[in-house]
């Protein structure tokens, strides 16, 4: 037995009348007086096993085993058109048990849907096991994938970024402190001056790498640690360029996921956003004019978006635009880092944008200021340490062309295609003020 | 001119007689009497423009311009055969400056190559712009790509892993503190557990992430941040699987590095390490015999190889077995993490093994121990904090299969390809205890 080679249970359908050697965990197992059924999963699928005998009957689930047997059709009444291996069984000859489990916490069927948050991750080990929280990684999966292959057909370059930085180029007190041996160090908020260095030298440049933010509360839509996909490029004529590329970028991830993962849409009752013609663009000052005259609620001094203003907007724009997403640009300068391009038009407004996607934020981008004396003047004005951001401003000391960027965070895309409603459902092991796998307060 | 649309330079040669608009870098100017030649850099390649106007005259290296001018062809004797765009130049018409340059400290050319590291570093943003400093990172980039191809070839399923961690699992005082909130965490110095408990998920899981090490010291192939290509997967029949998928990865990386990086590769006179048959597997204790016949030192008794003896035991196998490559197992269990599996037949060795590659480490793999029980009397054992990674045993705690893992640092096998004498050549912006942009003790 142990010189026969394993068959993955996707195999099986084609293997009908042969014996083969089955390796998986037992994902459920029913008793039929003398009979046992096993629900065989391995990565390929899931296949029905069964027996008569008491090696088959003694199994639990999450039990991984090797079963040998015999695949059969099975009689015509007993298909079960849900299942891909649904035309055959496997009559188990040899049951070897790998490894046993514990009787689990909880039945991993729909019970695990049911699972409050907390207890979803406290056991993450085994609830990433259900197939709605594999489809979820694997949805990301595809997008992480689809915003790769989009900018390399656009002659982007991958680059890494560093995660320990020495200065905060951002502001603001969300930033995890490093001990970094006998130095003060932080872990980046994102790749923001390293991909513009970058643009200095491959023109185009990408990169996927972890973002870290010390958010002090906790909400459904942030977490501490980010996968931050990321792009810049040069030569623009206009901040529209940048939003022509991140316009492209997201349907292409968008077209990526419709076509790779009908399935798993399914699963959430998901669908893709809807873009009728183009995404609209909107200027902060407008689309608060717009949401004053729809709600009646008078924002139309504030320098951002709430969380109420995003879901206006975003009803707005499906109502009016046909489109799920919009973009919304001219945020006020000073209520920008420092590095944000402002209007030549009317500087108190940068060139930067934000694309709000189903109620909430999904992207960040614009135009960055090329200009040596400029961007020192700002990064001043701004308070940031200039020295410490001295590789960074090298750059443009020494010859950048009109340039910008965006970047997306991966489980935010995630969490607005599949309606996820807690961002933390979109990341295997999801960072935040409370838990670090478990939960700190405890 | 504004409406003109740009052309890359890579196109030029099929538009001699046409108007275009270029866009790039000033690489290098000469003036030669009322002539002046310009070499014209952008993403896609480099192109000569001449003109005789002042215009062209006043520009300096790095400055970045719009360039309009017709594409001529060059007489037969001014062809310049190692230039893509040799057979052509094209005739300035009108120059537009967007961004200047101030005077380069060093000349972009030959000098770069001269540069001591400190100062190749001091000047990272502009010294990145050299053929071979993009050329190293490029190489990088087609090395991790392939990795991810590899895998995904052999249904691997790529997952994020965090970096930020609330245990030392692999021990050592070489750590980053991360003051979390109100916690002290830590900074991944790999994605083992993390990798371990998807493969309960997905049984082939692959990462491509950041890992940190606080090496207290400056060495030639340390770096205190690494990109880490970690691989894990389960139901192998023997910890051998693990060897022959470490092979077929290897291998495949060399393979696309060699089909995709010719001129790369030829910049550093580099070759794809030679292997003739199959990567050779020898033991710890008989790679220490084996160094002890030819070098007679003797360091049969010690638990793991010195830079001297990984250099000795490369000799021997590309002598003795035509390989540049050479695993070396059965390290001693107590020298390796509480994780590895104790062979059976000598349970004072493990089944952990190392990839040595020209005279130093590439990989790191093994199997690992699958057995619950095992696992947290070992844990204990090696004194890990059982609490604290109570989230990796859970996934044993209900069934795991055999599995084991690899993973390569991909500044490692750049600077292994490339023959780089300082791995800090090897990655953008090196980190280390001196260094996080900019010399720390200055």
């Amino acid at each position: 037995m142990g010189i026969m080679e394993r068959t993955l249970i996707c195999e099986t359908p084609k293997a009908v009348g042969k014996e083969v050697l089955l390796k998986g965990w037992v994902n459920t197992k029913r008793d039929h007086g003398k009979i046992t059924f096993v629900d065989l999963r391995d990565r390929s699928g899931i296949v029905q096993v069964v027996g008569s005998g008491g090696e088959l009957s003694s199994l639990k689930p999450e039990y991984v085993v090797e079963i040998a047997g015999e695949v059969k059709k099975r009689p015509e009444n007993l298909v079960n058109p849900k299942l891909k291996t649904g035309e055959i069984e496997v009559e188990a000859k040899k049951v070897t048990v790998l490894s046993k489990a514990e009787e689990l916490p909880f039945d991993m069927g729909k019970e695990v849907l049911d699972l409050t948050l907390p207890v979803l991750l406290d056991n993450r080990a085994i609830t990433l096991r259900h197939p709605t929280q594999k489809a979820i990684l694997k949805v990301q999966e595809v997008i992480i994938d689809a915003f790769r292959k989009a900018l390399k057909e656009k002659d982007f370059v991958e680059f890494q970024a560093p995660s320990i930085i020495p200065e905060i180029p951002e502001g603001g007190a969300d930033v995890f402190e490093v001990k970094y041996f006998d130095h003060k160090a932080y872990l980046a908020q994102s790749p923001q001056l390293y991909k513009q260095i970058m643009t200095g030298v491959f023109e185009r440049v990408f990169s996927v790498n972890k973002i870290f933010r010390a958010e002090p509360s906790v909400t459904t839509r942030h977490l501490a640690e980010v996968v931050s996909l990321d792009a810049e490029f040069g030569f623009i004529d206009s901040w529209l360029d940048v939003v022509e590329m991140a316009e492209y970028t997201i349907r292409y991830i968008l077209k990526e996921v419709s076509e790779k993962c009908e399935k798993k849409l399914a699963m959430f009752n998901a669908t893709i956003p809807q873009i009728k013609d183009k995404i609209p663009v909107v200027k902060l000052r407008e689309a608060q004019e717009i949401i004053f005259k729809r709600t009646k609620i008078d924002n139309r001094k504030e320098k951002d978006l709430s969380p109420e203003d995003e879901r206006a907007i975003c009803e707005w724009a499906l109502e009016e635009k046909g489109s799920e997403l919009v973009f919304v640009s001219h945020y006020p300068t000073k209520s920008r880092p420092f590095y944000t391009y402002p209007d030549p038009d009317d500087p108190e407004f940068n060139q930067g944008f934000d694309l709000i996607g189903r109620g909430f934020e999904w992207m960040t981008g614009g135009r960055r200021i090329e200009n040596y004396e400029l961007l020192v003047e700002h990064a001043k004005e701004w308070g940031v340490n200039i020295e410490k951001i001295g590789l960074y401003l090298q750059a443009f000391k020494y010859g950048m062309p009109p340039e910008g960027g965006f970047a997306f965070g991966a489980e935010r895309i995630t969490q607005g295609i599949l309606g996820l409603k807690n961002i933390r459902e979109g990341t295997a092991f999801p960072r935040d003020m409370e838990r670090v796998d478990f939960r700190l307060s405890k």
